[in-house]
């Protein structure tokens, strides 16, 4: 148990008025127990109560085990998951974490109509916005790594590749840097970039391409997340003008990051740019997002999030100009919020390249 | 719109005596709307009424069309996702998507207190649950593919080798054949396989070690999913003896399949043979799930699960036995109900191999 982690967690359930919680995210149970279990469709619950009482319930194919200070309740494949769990909670009010599946939510309110399901994730998502010092170490570890691999990967650019080629090498040289896992890499070229969502597929590389890198994976458990664009071959006039242009939102996002600006600041910001630019309704998704043991956690970086910085916060900042038909163009650094400014997690230069 | 599907699954919402559903799952829109959308932490929800009426809900980042067959709601970033959604829902009972978030279900019900959230995944689970025909083609070739990667796989085996090398070597072989995505394959050597969960790590390969590859992937959309297990250098008569356990009540289970037989026959049937053999304890998961367009689907193939086999499911058998520090062996194919028996999509033989 981290005992430091559910005190903070516990104040904030106080300050929220909420006596009892369900942490159920695998990333959450982690923070607060340093066990990591991925339940997929099985049932995974932290019971907490404002007075620190803790409960996990879990399936017994999990392996959890039991000590005095955290009891573990199992149940086996093909009992009611939700049984034990429902017996043990209080009537009234119970926070619930926001990623917690609606059947189980579903069968713990057909076992106890008295208990008034509300939104629960707040206590725990304000402690892991606020990376403490072990988190920022990992952190900044992860972005690292991050660097090299985008550096092997634009390095990697030749004529005929495909996408699917290069976030498959993107994923082995994490894996070289330890990486937990692979991914689903974003390489996008031409036309694909304008998908900000699009994932590598057998496109092959045409001369003129934008190329974008979003590039993305846990070490340690803790994620890196960047983005970095480049041309193949050849830049033209309005490849270049829109670059330049993320870039600056980039950049101009990043100086004014300290503690007490608000995130919708940076959002504005950014977006102030590029729409000055003639390219606002091309900039079609927020500035950024928390990432920690999540890759998209809170804080929410967009125009609506009127929360100041605080030191310890962890989030990308990663405008863009998408233009259907044509191209793409992205950059996207973490930073982590110091007492006075920030500091860029992601080093690897953000000049115009033209490679190939 | 996939039409016969929705009349399909309106007919099981009658007979459920539902009036409106909500579908979430990615895979559950794609299978009636033909849209793939993956929405993260975003809202995406097709509201289905008994009468066949649709309204899909979603952010509008996904770039959804709207059409009058299947009209669109967006909501933005920063917007009440649920505000629209709440307004068109008819009091009573709404049938709700096992995966959908709680945040947005506790937020329904906020907005809308005359509304019951009872459990509402079943009428399209039921039908997905029997593959058509397209289906069935699909999830033979993923299945024919995967007959290939292990194979390969197989043939990387080599001294000094690495789980999550032989791990990127799947996800590469996947790729080349044309997979969806990478994926965290489960590649275990020695003691690791004693963990069915076990996921590739750094650990490197020791004469005498089981290896166990338990691969799948997304091949146009639908999963193969299949395990082998072989040895390294040499076997032991413990491992000969568990093996050929494994591999017994893989086949006995696999050649009771017809029409009419209840799934947790097969569970039985398979654990019955372990269980005389000395290692039932150790077999510690059910005989399989169902697998489509999700990895893990519909039916449950497990002792509880008292339903009768039907033409057209697809599932895994894959019995299993886990020796704590010592090794483990798992074998599993997929198979397809039909009318008269059962066809295994996994074609890579199962007698015990010993390579290197």
């Amino acid at each position: 148990m981290e005992m430091s982690r559910i005190s903070r967690v516990t104040a904030e359930m106080k300050a929220a008025g909420l006596s009892q919680i369900l942490i159920t995210a695998t990333t959450s149970v982690y923070y607060l127990t340093g066990f990591w279990v991925e339940p997929h469709e099985r049932l995974l619950a932290l019971y907490l109560d404002a007075e620190g009482k803790a409960v996990l319930y879990g399936n017994e194919i999990f392996g959890l085990p039991s000590t005095p200070e955290l009891p573990v309740v199992t149940h086996k494949d093909g009992e009611d998951p939700v049984a034990d769990l429902a017996r043990a909670v209080q009537p009234g009010t119970l926070g619930v974490d926001k990623f917690w599946y609606s059947k189980f939510l579903i069968g713990l309110m057909e076992h106890r109509p008295d208990v008034r399901p509300v939104h629960g994730s707040m206590p725990v998502d304000l402690c892991r916005k606020l990376k403490d010092e072990a988190e920022r170490a990992a952190m900044r570890h992860s972005s690292a790594m991050n660097d090299q691999v985008v550096a092997a990967a634009i390095g990697a650019i030749r004529p005929g590749v495909r996408e699917n080629e290069l976030a498959a090498l993107v994923n082995r040289e994490f894996v070289a840097r330890g990486a937990d896992c692979e991914g689903r890499q974003l390489v996008c070229f031409g036309a694909n970039g304008a998908d900000p969502h699009h994932s590598g597929d057998s496109t092959v590389l045409q001369p003129g391409d934008s190329v974008i890198f979003d590039i993305f994976t846990p070490i340690s458990r803790y994620w890196c997340d960047m983005t970095r664009t480049v041309f193949y071959q050849t830049v033209s006039e309005k490849q270049r003008e829109v670059y330049e242009l993320v870039r600056q939102a980039n950049e101009a996002a990043e100086a004014m990051i300290r503690p007490g600006v608000l995130l919708s600041d940076l959002d504005r910001c950014a977006r102030d740019i590029i729409t000055k630019g003639g390219y606002g309704p091309y900039f079609t998704h927020r500035l950024g997002h928390g990432c920690g043991l999540d890759c998209h956690e809170p804080p929410d970086v967009s125009g609506v999030s009127d929360t100041p910085l605080e030191p310890g916060m962890v989030f990308s900042v990663e405008p863009g100009i998408y233009l259907p038909g044509e191209f793409g163009v992205r950059i996207e650094d973490l930073v982590l919020v110091t007492e006075d400014g920030c500091e860029v997690l992601n080093h690897y230069p953000k000049d115009l390249q033209v490679v190939g």
